[in-house]
């Protein structure tokens, strides 16, 4: 039980596997972690022995070195795995359940928990609402790319599949209940799609192609999904979606090109802050995205925004990124009546019926979004090649589980 | 213009193809037109030809002789056409639209028209509010199971199919629009349904299979239909319904034996009063549905009731079922929290939203009901094979338009 | 410490001040405890000492011998209270805290509690969906007309009044909250009632008028409550209220006379199964007030329906009633598109809210209500005068926290 | 009937009562009509005389110079009438009538007003979806601060009061239907304000006031408001709301002052692109409101956008501010969870439901926004007073109907 093997943070594009200490029913100190948490007790924890845990593409804001996080903090908050130890203060989750983890950490006790808004509990961030495993100033609860991994508030955060056998064998799938597949859905759901909607979907990284899959599953009439990458364009047509290739310049006239109109029904940022402009070659430009979904959402839609945007950014490409100011043609949305959703997805009020869709096979999300089992060993690797834009959800496999799938 | 042939009730269980007056823009008296409706002028409605006009099971209730519709009655309200004519208060459509017709007839100038609720329309039934083509007590508008039919407030009830060629593509499919689809779709939404619900369809006939059809459309993860009637059943399961037969027994353990508990979260009333008891050779019980629905629903969750209930029904079965009243456990739905929806669908909350559905190849109702186009000179045959049984949703082809479909 | 006098149910008609154990965190074998539940240990849970605890119309149920309560059965669930002790696995509940304790008992860890659907938890009664303190059949959790009450999952289910003393000022109107203030909200929600809304209220017990406060705080335009009893009425007239007295006839000639129009827009059973018909001496009817919100309320309405029916009872007017079964004229609220909303309300929904409101001094529910402090001794008093209709509600005072409100 | 004076923009400051054509049912060319609807027929039209017409903020944009307006362009799009003559298409308004007209001009026809979202009715404006009376780019329908105006429509805009007596008893209370009471209340309603909310509103003008008497009736329990203008603030204290004055800094620590902590549930913005920063002489700097509200609006809470943001301000403060550009901090909004809606309030949606509001007597708009009837030919005293800061409201009152009031 000594042992326990984790992904770290070690400097501006470094990630090492490092060795860590098994997990406890308490938050010890350890990079990262906010001293209000220092010596929490968690009673109410579950240790997992990890099956999957995903490279998600905002580890990557951090191992960039685009943020404040210090060496040594371990990374990881797309998280399934297999219980092997509960807290005295666990009821309903026994050891051997398989679950999935929801990326944001609530304790389901706080009004905003009560209220269905676990992106925002009260009561794990020192510094603010809202929490996450293995993320710079979110509180400093250890990172899940690691062999084992501490799960607080074990009864209300854990989603457990009721068949062992039947969830191995979509695992894959599943493994993307814990992030991403709730994140984009989140973001369709918030862009209002629904029934008969088009769809414009800027992003074609695993959120993207997430959110493309939920509008699908949602009964969207088109979905259209944007990037500069080819790969990842390809995988969007893999499933059914048209395709915008922003290196032929704006997205309005391709999008004219495909649905006879020149705007979508639902507009839906899987981008964020480290948006570029149009054009073969372009720069970075923080809020093209924004404004570009304003220009193509029709008068009386919706965005949904699940792209990450930051109140601080030291790497930004001037002095108003830096502080997390975006200009944005706000006249543009409010003379179409335009809505706005932000914010972390709240995992835990979709998981549940993802995971039913999942299931009884009504959707393939691992597939879509290319999910691709490696080795924790591999991780450097993982993380190097998400980072030039391979057209992979990486998912890492510490304790083999994922060998058969 | 002259000739008008359409088909008419004349007596239990007979119809019969007869010629009426071509339409003009004033609802002029005749069988079953309410006295304050005769005269009444429609310089807002359309003349269409009519391109597809079904027969509804809803038509059986007064072909049965189960109501007090008069001889000579004209039928049909599931309407899909092309304008040959517009009044003079007409502004956006034109002549040579192809369009579908809601079946509920709405003014679009009410409080509830203007709320949406157009099955409930304060304006065009002098009785009552809500409104049909070709209905008992309805206030008259003349049915449009014949060649040619008025339909009023054509700017506001009329729903254009965006281009003609591809819509004559898919005119079985959009067919539907005019009642089923959104009846069952209606029947989906009240009840709850979302992505990953299990759903159970009482009844198989076409709007319990537009129910399921919707259901599916909504993501459910999983879609039982139920029924006595096996060729029904064998549809349901040609588009990947679960089935329970109910000539052998109660729905409830057929369910567990489907999804491994007793119990769904969605329940959908697809066949309303006129509904038997369960076993071989059941008799008719009118409450058995409901109370079904009530024991299979899980806590927490939503009936969806499309299926029709009368105020009063003079072929009941006994003194209560003649005037309307039903023995519900109600007990039952309180002690789990059920909630009930009932009524019309209003049709134009969901039509351009499942016409982009259908028009952008996401699902396909006309096989999913097995539609199939006769001849108005058919309209009898039609009538008594559906009375029987069939599998079958009939449309009738006035005009010739679907002889390629 | 050792010493706990209770209200207890002696037999029908009865009840009496016993002498029952101080409370531990284990739920131990008594009269009503279910055996699976027999032994559970509540190391989530908070003593309180109790500052408020009322007597509830549906504990009259019981009082009058019409369910299968067990003697000695402790009754109570409108429980409010100050935290005397705490379990080993509270985290945000501390000893002193002033506070609300829903009258569903729920788990904050199943499925149901995490949609916010605390009235049909699933852990907490062996039996079925849905707890509640000091009721028969509903698990076997000591009542809280006591002096000291056990509360489980205390983190989940305690609201804390933000301030002692600013609480202690509003005491009698905090008191409400555990039950008739979000059940009457809960029904009026679920009716619709919004700004502008006329409403009708079916009873002017404390259900009734905490409807009738709830539907004007919602901004209702007219709110008339109908009841027999001249007292009650005359309370709902002391805040707002329309009245219709039901001795006179049926309510829509009365409504006709307040509105203009013999309908409203909204609907709320405070009734429930012990219904009775129209007129003087009018006998029990227990389908009158279903039939009568559909009969006056205008189509496109709501039904929200508080007030509680059963699966069997064994006082029942007939075989039908003995049942649970209603005879429902269903058909007149189908043609209405009525939708109806039945259960216990989930109290959690709304309890902060409601709280919200009244400590800023938006809503005075204990004067409306009529609410009375009494002592414990007193109690049998109470439970007779409330069954004889007093326009009262009975709040029970056992440790002297009262003795200035 | 050949005369008709009405209040037109001249330049910018200045505007003066000129004589203009009676109105006809047709839309003839004048000062700022767009060429496609010149000579638009209006069959569907009904004429009235003005019974009461209000100055609004947004006509100061055009006399302060700060848009295209076009000289004698006829100003006024908050009109409540007496129908005085109906077009051949009008079926249900009629001659007598008293009735409030919602400032967007809706068809009635199109998709987005068959979904409610009138405020972007895609028929009336050949530019874009939406339109008003009297506003520059947005079709060139005649204002209505006019002894008579034209209503296209007239069966799906107008409002029509039940009883004209009554009505007359609160007619500056009804004459607030045609904007700023529905807008306010949108503002409250797109905030997420339900009963205990606590709400700040930026801006104690007339849209401010509304907002907060809107936020009252929704239950909220506290309102702040905000503003720099002592008298303003004063009118919002009068009717229970807290008061911010930003004279004397910012908002956050002045609202900690009042509820104990720095933040609130729902955030209303009521000023829009012409705010200014904090502080004793602050000047214009647009985006001041929304980053105010990013700070102070709780996670998860809601901001509605009632003010006005455009696409282009030639006045504006720099070439950001021209080009209608805004530097939002929305990764604080993001880190929050905050949604944002925007756009004009399609009146539609709301105002019947607050004329009953006025008619039942639960709310007082006219005094809380200190309606003050002058006369037309005042109108430019009227511009001039408000556009300096008054506390009041102006209604013109062309006809004398409101000299009673």
């Amino acid at each position: 039980m000594g042992g326990n093997k984790a992904v770290a943070y070690k400097g501006p594009g470094v990630v090492e596997v490092i060795d860590i200490d098994y997990p406890t029913f308490e938050l010890k100190d350890g990079p990262g972690v906010n001293p209000a948490n220092v010596g929490r007790k968690v009673p109410h924890g579950a240790i997992l022995k990890t099956v999957a845990t995903n490279i998600c593409g905002s580890d990557q804001h951090m191992v960039r070195g685009r943020t404040t996080a210090p060496s040594d903090l371990v990374l990881g908050h797309e998280i399934t795995g297999e219980v092997v130890e509960v807290g005295p203060g666990v009821e309903f989750i026994a050891v051997g359940d398989l679950v999935s983890v929801p990326f944001n950490i609530a304790c389901g006790r706080c009004r905003n928990c009560k209220e269905r808004k676990t992106g925002i509990c009260l009561n794990v961030n020192p510094d603010r609402p809202g929490s996450a495993y293995g993320y710079v100033d979110m509180g400093g609860w250890v990172g899940g790319q690691a062999e084992y991994v501490l799960v607080p508030y074990a009864d209300w955060n854990l989603l457990k599949f009721p068949d062992k056998d039947q969830a191995m064998e979509k695992i894959l799938d599943l493994a993307m209940l814990s992030d991403i597949f709730p994140t984009g859905f989140h973001g369709a759901v918030t862009a209002g799609v629904g029934v008969g909607s088009t769809v414009y979907v800027a992003g074609a990284g695993p959120v993207g192609l997430a959110a493309a899959t939920s509008a699908l599953l949602l009964g969207a009439s088109a979905v259209i999904v944007a990037d500069m990458n080819a790969d990842r364009l390809a995988q969007a047509k893999s499933f059914g979606c048209e395709t915008v290739d922003l290196t032929k310049g704006g997205p309005v006239e391709q999008i004219e090109q495909i649905l006879g109109v020149p705007e979508v029904d639902c507009g839906i940022d899987a981008v964020g802050f480290e948006a570029k402009g149009h054009g073969e070659g372009a720069s970075e430009a923080p809020a093209t995205v924004l404004n570009d979904l304003m220009d193509l959402t029709a008068a009386g839609g919706a965005l949904g925004i699940p792209g990450l945007y930051v109140t601080g950014d030291p790497g930004g490409i001037d002095d108003a990124a830096k502080k997390g100011a975006l200009s944005l043609s706000l006249g543009t949305g409010w003379a179409k009546s335009l809505s706005f959703t932000t914010g972390q997805c709240p995992v835990m009020k979709y998981n549940r019926e993802l995971m039913m869709a999942i299931l009884h096979d009504r959707v393939h999300i691992a597939s879509n979004v290319n999910a691709t089992a490696i080795t924790l060993a591999d991780a450097p690797r993982g993380y190097a090649e998400f980072d030039k834009g391979a057209a992979q959800k990486y998912v890492l496999n510490p304790n083999g589980y994922l060998d058969a799938a």
